[in-house]
């Protein structure tokens, strides 16, 4: 398998890392940002709009995917690289984390999981050996061990019972990966007890994994907390393998757990804010809608490069936003990921000039100063 | 003013011609198909697309942008084009269609049109005059004269009546017109007598217009009896003027009446049945959601070039429409239009050599012929 992680550098000042991802389909640049493409797309997004973004690597979810088009169609029509017109590479989760959003329609068990489908109440049922089998058949590049999301808050013995039912989960992901195509991923649960967390890290290692995730995080817990836990597990995970943060997060979330030592990231919100019309910009967000835009001739973000702020004012998106059209959300989803992705690119670059620290306090300096303006 | 019409060549088999408009934005290569950007944005197509699609004119609905964003707000910041990010010429209808749209939402009188918004249910009024003063706040390159569009089917006495109000304020129009900056198209009424679309175009001609329309049809007549009024108003038109048949059509539309001799079309079919599914092919119209392309691996249309054609599969496509996903209207509406615009450059060398009336039996050929196969 044609996977591997190089370390480039590392911040004096703070846990940041600048790394590269291999993949068989390109290069990945961490810190990266995985915009989402729940059901095959990143919503309002075409494959040649993402190449403009410099996407490197979008996300699928293997939930959705499974239920529809069905991953066997999928497979059927060459896999979904091929199925959704996208070239470069791609991670699906494995379906853990959307089946424990499913609340009381799901039940676990440690075969496996059983749940109804949100789209027609139908009964189906995950298991790690499953979960790895349609992943293998949707052919992403990374993919993701079923693991179990405990929910927030949660008592320290149901987390730990839960702990060790997903290392069990890990081993039997492990051993049913039959195809050396892609990567496969450990997740490090062990909700808010650092200790769990330690030992999930400790074990999930043992096993052995081409990358480790941080799960069960960002699920209501507040964000000091949530930066602890990162804090408290990252001594414990691979030196010399990738570290992903799954579903965070905000840009400031980015921003702190980058200095805790964290690689990826992949979060809906960029896409689903820029279809209500929040859109994030250095210093801080706009709400199109808000009625001070209507006669605002300037871009969204005067600093900003990307199509929509070469092209269109305030003004315009806000009349796209009333008047519910199309091009509203796409243009929005272009602007947000624009952001998103360039905060990126910047963070690499200052990790690579060693003033990560300092890019960090200005961050938040610009973003302070302009929430007066927007 | 920098408008004129050149007349390129004309076809010996039909009535068929080939033009190019001048604009101070640019030339229009004449048959034209005119994409439809009602509030300011051709649904789900950003201009990058429509310049791709070599899109070279669009149209904007007078009465959607008077509502909402407003004339003002447009003229304040810096015009229609300016707004939406459109470098190339823009015709805007006069409101007259839409208003006649809204039934009992509207009472018409010798002074012009009171309405209800379908948006608020607020009160406006529309008037020749009016109507002029906003098409020229918004800037088109080619604006429309205010007329009433009569309902079918009417009595010739409504008709005449009506024809007779539409003259008069075609002169109010033409006396309105301040701004030298746009060319301003007259329309030619008389719904299905063609006694009075013969007075209507002589009269209409005699007031003396930029380019001529007509207005009144494909609102509900039978295809032959569209097709036979426009045969019937076509000798007299002016030749040196372009002739514009508004609100027209399907493709088999467009191919009839460009044999008779009419050389700009508009209508919201392709980008709205792009929207439900219904995808126009070389072949007669394929429905996407239908079962038989669940796992269909071919194009919509295997000799298509546009961008979704040669990027994605039926199956996909089906896909993100039973998903309700947003990237199904983008993609789709691409290839709508690309079938228009390339039928149009299809029928635009056709002429120029000469050989239109074996295209348009061609062209049926191909269509029957396909029709199964689907």
């Amino acid at each position: 398998m044609s996977f591997s992680f190089d370390l480039l550098n590392k911040c004096s000042g703070t846990n940041a890392r600048r790394g590269r991802i291999h993949t068989g389909r390109g290069e990945i640049n961490t810190p990266v940002f995985m915009p989402v493409g729940t059901q095959g797309t990143v919503k309002a997004m075409t494959p040649d709009m993402l190449h403009q973004l410099d996407v490197e690597i979008i996300l699928g979810n293997t939930y959705h995917l499974y239920l529809r088009p069905g991953h066997k169609l999928v497979k059927e029509l060459g896999g979904l690289h091929k199925f959704i017109g996208w070239d470069r590479p791609l991670l699906t989760d494995s379906g853990g984390f959307q089946v424990y959003s499913l609340g009381s329609l799901r039940k676990i068990s440690e075969e496996g999981v059983r749940f109804q489908s949100h789209i027609d109440g139908s009964y189906h049922f995950l298991s790690p050996e499953s979960s790895i089998s349609i992943q293998e058949d949707l052919g992403a590049d990374i993919i993701m061990c079923f693991d179990e999301c405990p929910p927030y808050p949660a008592t320290y013995d149901y987390v730990e019972t839960s702990l060790d039912m997903t290392l069990r989960w890990a081993k039997r992901c492990k051993s049913a990966k039959k195809n050396d195509g892609s990567a496969l991923f450990g997740i490090i649960q062990g909700g808010m007890f650092e200790d769990l967390r330690r030992r999930s890290a400790e074990e999930t290692k043992e096993i052995g994994f081409d990358g480790y995730a941080l799960g069960g995080l960002s699920v209501g817990e507040t964000k000091p907390l949530m930066y602890n836990m990162v804090e408290a597990t990252v001594p414990f995970m691979p030196e010399d393998k990738p570290r992903y943060l799954m579903g965070v997060g905000t840009p400031e979330d980015l921003v702190e757990n980058i200095a805790r030592g964290i690689d990826m990231f992949d979060c809906v919100m960029p896409t689903r804010n820029a279809r209500n019309g929040s859109l994030f910009t250095s210093s801080g967000k706009l709400v199109i809608k808000n009625s001070r835009y209507e006669r605002d001739d300037l871009p969204v973000d005067e600093k900003c490069a990307c199509y929509t702020c070469r092209n269109f004012s305030r003004a315009y998106l806000r009349h796209l936003f009333m008047a519910k059209e199309i091009l509203s959300s796409t243009l929005n989803t272009i602007h947000n990921l624009h952001y998103y992705l360039n905060l990126m690119r910047e963070i690499r670059s200052a990790i690579e000039e060693n003033r990560f620290a300092q890019y960090k306090k200005e961050f938040y300096a610009l973003r302070d100063a302009g929430i007066e303006q927007l």
